[in-house]
């Protein structure tokens, strides 16, 4: 059974289920799982010992959110994150991410241009959890700008769910997007992320059986009690 | 440097900082990563092959949540669990947790002795999610006749935080408790546990350094990115 990838508009329906008073589930509990998803995924593949520095960049929305549990998890791991964070999420939930972060002395750099420069050139590998599936160009300020600095630091990148600056759909057709090494998809895998050909990874285990079967997911199996399974040498739309 | 055994009112004190406004985590934030590493210390003990058959048993408090999220993961990992829970808990997240559990078809059985007894015996193991650190005796309806029944099964248990019937503090003194083969202690071990000589992990990584170093907590390293360390072969007292 292939692997499903998943329109922009299936995957807010899935989340929009899962957090329903029927699915029961809260943004807290989605997110903390997810985000531990992106920290495994990132300590799976980058040592602490050589990248031990990560740049965790983060959106306003719900992938921001995503970004600073992991933010939180690399911590506890032993890595030394930095978050960049421009334009922070208004959402209570967000603001109480950050709170943990800083709690935990998780240093957030200023959001000019100049500070994600400086940051980046004392940084071992970048966390993209800029944009996720709810994102729609053109890529507004100070986006716009901060993606070309990101992409010519030429440090790996492990994005979340869909690269920035990619079309949900249509992947990186315009060419504006990050380039990432490492991909964790959350939930399923996105349209626009078929071309992927990086180590890809799906997170996210918390979709029920019924919700597999009634969108066909034909989620993969993933191994022991890991919340992250490596998908890399099933290729898009082959069977697993 | 020893690990901490905590008294019941650290327990609780260091409960109510990290859901304090400072601490910022949420209720469900914290369930999760609990009910996460629960399950996972069972998975790491007893394999699906030969322990599918989970009986989680929970009480009306926040451990009997930490039991509802540990089901759910449980059945993802590939047991099969059932729920024994015969006084739910009132809280809003324990319903919703309820909820996810019933949308994974994980069966509730019914409160009444005879279901129990007809459960454990088709049952591999227990997760003993029973009473908690602010559990105080005497034991009462239904769970006084509930342990004994559970304890003559001969069942495998891995118990939560404190065996269920052992008091916090003085440990199973009183002789009613449940004899677990495998502990694990949410946060830091509590006093009632020093005498305890089964298999011993720790989970619940979220524990910021300040918080750890406040209280002197000298917790163990966790290794990689897991959720549970074992600290079976640090003797109680002993320096790690």
């Amino acid at each position: 059974m292939a692997l499903r990838y998943l329109s922009a508009r299936l995957a807010q329906q899935i989340d929009d289920e899962l957090m329903s008073a029927a699915g029961a589930f809260s943004l807290d509990q989605l997110m903390e799982l997810a985000g531990l998803a992106c920290a495994q995924t990132l300590a799976k593949v980058y040592d602490t010992t050589k990248y031990g520095r990560v740049l965790v960049c983060c959106g306003p929305g719900n992938q921001g959110g995503d970004g600073l549990v992991a933010a939180r998890h690399l911590s506890m791991f032993g890595y030394k994150p930095t978050i960049y964070m421009p334009k922070p999420g208004s959402k209570d939930t967000y603001q109480r991410l950050h709170t943990q972060c800083k709690n935990m002395s998780i240093p957030t750099i200023e959001s000019d241009n100049e500070s994600l420069r400086n940051a980046l050139k004392t940084s071992d590998v970048i966390l993209d959890a800029i944009f996720g599936f709810s994102f729609k160009g053109p890529i507004r300020s100070p986006f716009d700008t901060a993606l070309p600095l990101i992409s010519a630091a030429g440090l790996p990148i492990v994005s979340v769910d869909i690269p920035s600056g990619w079309d949900v759909e249509a992947g990186n057709d315009a060419g504006v997007g990050l380039n990432p090494d490492v991909l964790v998809s959350l939930t399923a895998p996105k349209e626009g992320v078929r071309q992927f050909r990086g180590r890809h990874f799906i997170g996210g285990r918390f979709v029920p059986r019924t919700l597999e079967e009634k969108y066909q997911l034909n989620l993969p199996t993933y191994p022991g009690y890991e919340q992250i399974v490596d998908v890399t040498d099933f290729d898009p739309g082959q069977k697993l």
